[in-house]
């Protein structure tokens, strides 16, 4: 490998990777984290398929659309390809509720399955070839994220875009057949679309760099496909990606233990439609009143204890629905109430809710320096007088206490039906657990393709 | 303009620039200089409108693009205004033969004018209505590259690529009669957006660096329309552009003198094919065989003083037509043999001439420290004993001595010929210099639109 490892290595390694997969060579655990993740992808765009973010991007993308279109999760249009992959992005990472790889805090499925969904749709690929894709793709992003994480994020870039792109090219070049060197070039193609904002996280601008990821990726293998290249060592150059974007770079992690340790199988999946962060008050929470059987009347004070960045994150005023996701206030407030913190508990009428609202007023924000990260302390004074106090260490959907396929299922079931969708859901659940065996991916794209 | 200096004033104030400029607030001058600054983009898009590169891209594209589709620069086909606003603005960039903006490096035109031809040719717009949203482009375009001038580019960004998107985003936002805020939000969105890699340079990745600065651009200022928002502060918040991508940004260029002192007006021509710091080594050489009416057989050896940079840039084996574009030697051997520095003295034919070879062999290449930045002086020993020599301070195109408009009209004439354009060249440059009075850019695209 020494010999090897000159200018270039990088890019052109890790395009041989992809172009040279086999299937056999992927562990049944990591097909199985994809099928998973591929689910879960589906519910988070089936509930949110018509609201206006995405009405909005399909009324300017609409108009422009070729022949042979694509189709569009949990709606009966239908867009060409690259069309389709910037708007089946957007609409799985809308919500926040998709999957984390937790060492980038990248979200791994918005912008790689909807490249992969949208080719293999329009060349009637099989299901084992978009399993198979998309595992490529998903872990070309997040190694490409390990090795500029924490400084990326930390600079400004939404890592969830500006790594997407490579996985989404990456996944899309694997699916097109694309040789080693066409690889590496659209993988270098995709360095150069690489973009997208922490400032503008909170605004539609985000949904546009999620977007653009999957929708990019996918133009840059095609671009590959037709003749285009790229620099040898565009990602690990002097002028390259990774020094471009990273504040101390380390490329080595692009490629270390490459097809032996496989960053896919890391992924996690949210429990609540909230901050992954706060997820461990959520479950605090829940446990207090499931073990007390509290109920609001009894509260007179909640107290959070947390490290520095809970605190950071979730000790805000809430406004709107955006602010009630990374609110420890109100995620404290709703699972206390209702014993339950899903996709109503965030709504805009829960927002307003009186009953929440003065929960929230009764709640306190402590630092604990020495609580680890993503752990919570809650304690609970009632109005006779007891303190009621837990600790969540690992809270549900964290990498110690995984959701179960079961979870992930009733997740999805749950979502589709906040998202109005009327198509067959059972059914789709059905086939994404039997994605391998798929001759063509065609009848889950209609399946998909209903309101 | 203290008291508004808060987060968000410099992406609000540039929002509210370009939204509420008035066309009598435009000098004379800053029109004339865009009036010739498309002129000349346009020439050079012909030059190369049948190139495989446009070819491989336009391969791509035609399949995915919808109805209503508009003019791409020198061929029959037409293309979605996306789509066609990303060939357009490769080719306008590709021949490296386009303007330059100095301070920057920006080359204005190629990412800015094919938004707006496309818009407003898709829109019926009129010659005025382009003219004004292409300068209020370039000009937000150069003022922001200012701001992060020069580190943005030797941190690895292409600036024309990664400053042209908010070009585009501006001139394409103004067409549409986007309000204020509206403007803000297409520039914010464009943030999310731009790339584009110094170290994929030397290949076909740099085209869709500057392609999607015009497609990206565009798509901005659609999004927002339809009602896409930003971040308030997109470009200069904590985790916003110019911190992500600048190294020491200084914002406050972007909003300094707006309206009254116009980046614009210093765009430059390039009068030969060939990287800029080579023209006065062209010049030289030119001037030298002029005056003594030398030919190669006269010569002995040339050698060539120029600054560190001239060195860096030039000094170099030429095996392809890409290294004769910034060779010393090339630049050197073809003005001295032929008088001449133009298209064909670089194209594949003259790498390989072999009286041009001879020459770059005599042409030695010596440090002068002391030279300005832009200055060569060239000696020629003559083989009778002689040694001729001079020294060019400000080469033509340089800000000292600017092409006239006759220059640059037979520059695009020239550029035309040599991309085998059959359409009416004469008449399209007429329309050019007129273009404020056209009451619709309907006939111009028409003539553009032939082969």
């Amino acid at each position: 490998m020494s010999e090897l490892a000159g200018p270039g290595f990088i890019t052109q390694r890790l395009g041989a990777f992809v172009a040279e997969s086999h299937w056999d060579d992927i562990p049944a655990a990591v097909r199985e984290e994809a099928r998973r993740s591929l689910l879960n992808f589906i519910g988070c765009a089936l509930g949110v398929a018509r609201t206006p973010p995405i009405e909005m991007a399909l009324r300017v993308l609409l108009p422009l659309s070729g022949p042979q279109p694509v189709t569009l999760l949990g709606r009966v249009e239908k867009l060409d390809p690259l069309g389709a992959a910037f708007i089946n992005a957007i609409a799985g990472n809308l919500l926040d509720y998709d999957d984390t790889h937790l060492r980038t805090v990248i979200h791994p499925t918005a912008p790689v399955a909807p490249a992969v969904l949208a080719l293999a749709e329009q060349r009637g690929l099989s299901g084992a070839a978009v399993l198979h894709a998309f595992i490529l793709g998903a872990e070309v992003e997040c190694r490409i994220g390990n090795a500029v994480s924490p400084g990326h994020y930390a600079r400004g870039w939404h890592i969830t875009a500006s790594c997407g792109v490579f996985g989404a090219a990456a996944a899309s070049a694997r699916l097109l057949g694309l040789t080693d060197a066409q690889t590496s070039h659209a993988l270098g193609i995709a360095a150069s679309q690489s973009s997208g904002l922490v400032e503008n996280l909170s605004s539609a601008a985000k949904n546009v760099g999620v977007g653009n990821a999957a929708r990019n990726g996918l133009f840059a293998a095609l671009l590959a496909e037709a003749g285009y290249t790229a620099a040898p060592a565009a990602l690990e150059g002097p002028l390259g990606w990774a020094r471009a974007m990273g504040d101390a770079p380390v490329v080595s992690e692009i490629t270390d233990d490459l097809g032996t340790r496989w960053e896919v199988a890391l992924n996690t999946y949210k429990p609540y439609p909230c901050g992954i962060v706060m997820h461990a008050v959520v479950d605090a929470c829940l446990e207090l009143r499931r073990e007390h059987g509290l109920t609001a009347g009894a509260i007179a004070e909640i107290t959070v204890w947390g490290d520095q960045l809970l605190l950071d994150r979730g000790d805000r005023v809430v406004t709107n629905e955006r602010d009630a996701r990374v609110s420890i206030h109100h995620c404290a407030a709703v699972a206390l109430l209702f014993g339950a913190a899903g996709l109503k508990e965030f709504s805009e009428a829960a927002v307003h809710d009186p009953a929440i609202a003065a929960l929230r007023t009764l709640t306190k924000v402590r630092l604990d320096a020495a609580s680890p990260k993503g752990a919570a302390t809650v304690a609970v004074r009632t109005t006779d007088g007891r303190t009621l106090e837990t600790t969540t260490l690992n809270p549900r959907g964290s990498a110690q206490r995984p959701l179960t396929n079961q979870e992930i299922e009733d997740k999805v079931r749950d979502l589709a039906r906040y998202g109005g969708f009327r198509g067959p859901i059972d059914r789709i659940i059905a086939m994404l657990w039997e994605l391998e065996t798929l001759p063509s991916i065609e009848p889950l794209a209609r399946l998909l393709g209903s309101e």
